[in-house]
């Protein structure tokens, strides 16, 4: 007798909680990722500035799913659906047919009709992401101290990111405990002290998922970071040299961008009758199906939930999650003849770190700030990392960071080496 | 008053030996590196096996010297040496004057004159090199996953090593500790246990440095962890899906080599009439230093260097930084107005682990094999890490590896995704 067959495309947080929560069903499930691991995304901003290793937050999904008989995990990318045929198109494997399937691919960086500006002003969504922004986060403090131009080397020593949500703030706040810390006695000829990071944000406030209390007790503190926050400045170039906001010109020659993302492209796979948002993100039904394919699920960041109360779910690990276990909930109950009720998501609240000792917490029914919500953050965020020994690794490298100042990964590696000259930049200010 | 100048090539074993000998010497150190940070390379192989990850065997060249207020580190590549005008050029510098000048530059991997089985055939010098075998490696596991040919999946679980120096025995032994244990249960479709380790070395045995006891020893332990041990066999031709050597052909599509190191240009920097060895190595006197340039040294690895017994120095890490020393010895007696004798290398032993518990060990004095010698390489190799932080990580990433039989960094990165399609491998044996 075969069994259904449920096949997850993503290993994110929405497809692996679906993974596992059908241990125990009678089906087959087909993982597929085209990365090989599992990552732990909301420390990724911890690897790009030179504080973790790469390995601490990620996890080959093989390895997570070994004990799990009922799944296989398939390394292969996929490039389309056939809703009629119900079977997936992997590059590498072809086709691989479904009874349901669940798409949960996230999600990538979005530059508002600006795809050239990723160039200059890369986003952290991978490890690859993560090791290329820290490559020239460090290339910046070696290119200023080779300098002999007093305006070029500003311009290596000002760091601009652009986007204060909560990668944005992490960000800003982590290089400027770098260039104040770690960095300060390891230069002779700058002062990385005077580093200048700044970061640039459309809206009235950062963190504005945050209520406006945490927000302002946020910028507060990235200021006292050093961090300049500009507010209600959008964007309107990014450039190897400069940021362009309006009439306003900031010189500078690191760009990390956190504005803004898009779903992945599950939508165009689907074909040109699926309802999708503006950041494409498929607009999926109270039970997370797909309008007209009870058997297609989108879940995560790929797709667009509006739960019973009419509030949009947030883009972040839980709400993956939580999707993710629903729909193995679904699957089972319908396996039983059972159905379920719509999707609803519990917000279990929501967490922003701005620096050492130094974090904001909203949990709805309490809220709090400093170093207390700091270390609450941290035993969170150690809480939830997959793997046990990745949760002693990162405790032992933040306990060690804590007391020593440094930061353990600062390796400019890939396509790194000697720092080529550049043209220096033109006149500007911000 | 201005002090001497010293500067110093390359932050590998023997130019940090030197530049920190140098700490209390009433110099000027300028050191140059084309990387920021200094690689303890004994260990890299573990890298490349996902056993460690690079921020654990790798320190910032600046932090290492922060506290050092003689010396000034420059992430440069140099690309020449004015011998007349006593200045190197840096590719971004320009020209860096010296009074005294340390040539520590290393070497790279030898294809004896077939620089186009580099591509197929990746050596491990750098971190770079390291994460790219580390993704070969695990993504061949991938493509047997997923291959429908029979030989195809053979071929792709087959893995040559050439070279049976220490580098090519580790790299070996940990390839199939990596397929026999940390992968067994990972895969639905492949049985990584069936893996095929063949170390193909072209001498009569493996270690050649070591005793013959101890090198029979280190065969008989590979052997036990299932790698097939060709001595005698001179590989002839690298390609993408087989290995040559004269009329037997393996077919396999991962290729490690660890056959041969040529010494760093430096040969070339210095000019025509500079005695170089056949790796490229400066011939250089007694005191290291170049001959009609008493205030040109070369160490390491870039080094030929001939001990008053005759015997020529070996290429290991005990080496290089007996040589810094010696220099940085040789600079502070010439400014007291003394000279030293020449250098003589204390030769302290040799070593070289097969896998979990097994390793070998030479004190001279002293010969033994097994678990003792394994405890005691892995203690030597913790001491000599560089960095306080990186002996703990390293100590607790090994113990845990050795309870769980688990591999921490098993991560595809760079490049990576899901492997293309690639075509079959002809038929072959070995």
């Amino acid at each position: 007798m075969t069994r259904p067959r449920v096949v997850i495309v993503g290993g994110g947080f929405g497809g692996l909680a679906a993974a596992k929560a059908l241990r125990k069903a009678p089906v087959d499930i087909t993982l597929i990722d085209r990365r090989n691991h599992h990552l732990f995304q909301p420390l990724l901003y911890q690897v790009a500035t030179a504080a973790l290793s790469p390995g601490q937050i990620a996890q080959p999904i093989r390895s997570i799913l070994r004990r799990q008989a009922n799944a296989t995990v398939l390394l292969d990318e996929v490039v389309g659906v056939d809703r009629a045929r119900k079977h997936v198109i992997g590059r590498r494997a072809g086709e691989i047919p479904y009874d349901t399937l669940i798409l949960a691919t996230g999600a990538t960086h979005a530059y508002f009709g600006h795809d050239e500006w990723a160039e200059t002003a890369p986003g952290l969504k991978t490890l690859d992401d993560a090791t290329a922004i820290r490559r020239r986060i460090l290339e910046a403090f070696e290119q200023a101290e080779l300098a002999t131009d007093p305006a070029e080397r500003e311009s290596f020593l000002t760091f601009a990111v652009i986007g204060a949500g909560p990668t944005g703030v992490e960000m800003a706040g982590a290089i400027a405990e770098l260039a104040r810390h770690t960095l300060a006695d390891d230069f002779r000829n700058i002062d990385p002290t005077s580093a200048r990071v700044v970061l640039i944000e459309a809206g009235p406030r950062v963190l504005p998922a945050m209520p406006e209390t945490l927000s302002a007790a946020a910028k507060a503190g990235l200021e006292r970071l050093g961090v300049d926050v500009r507010l209600n400045l959008a964007v309107t170039g990014c450039f190897p040299d400069r940021v362009e906001a309006g009439a306003t010109t900031l010189a500078c020659r690191t760009i990390v961008w956190a504005a803004g993302v898009r779903a992945s492209p599950v939508g165009a796979w689907l074909g040109a009758d699926v309802a999708l948002d503006r950041a494409g993100r498929v607009e999926v039904s109270g039970d997370l199906s797909l309008a007209g394919y009870p058997e297609i699920f989108v879940v995560g960041d790929a797709a667009h939930v509006v739960g019973p109360d009419g509030k949009q779910v947030p883009g972040i690990a839980p709400g993956a999650k939580q999707q993710g276990a629903y729909v193995a909930a679904l699957i089972r109950a319908r396996l039983e003849g059972r159905t379920l009720p719509a999707f609803r998501y519990v917000d279990r609240g929501n967490l922003a770190t701005i620096g050492r000792g130094e974090a904001v917490v909203d949990l709805g029914w309490f809220r709090f700030k400093g170093f207390f919500a700091w270390v609450f953050w941290g035993l969170v965020h150690i809480f939830f990392l997959i793997d046990f020994h990745n949760r002693i690794s990162v405790m032992f490298d933040w306990i060690w960071s804590y007391v020593s100042f440094g930061r353990n990964v600062r390796l400019i590696t890939a396509g790194a080496g000697a720092p080529e000259p550049k043209q220096p930049p033109p006149a500007g200010e911000i």
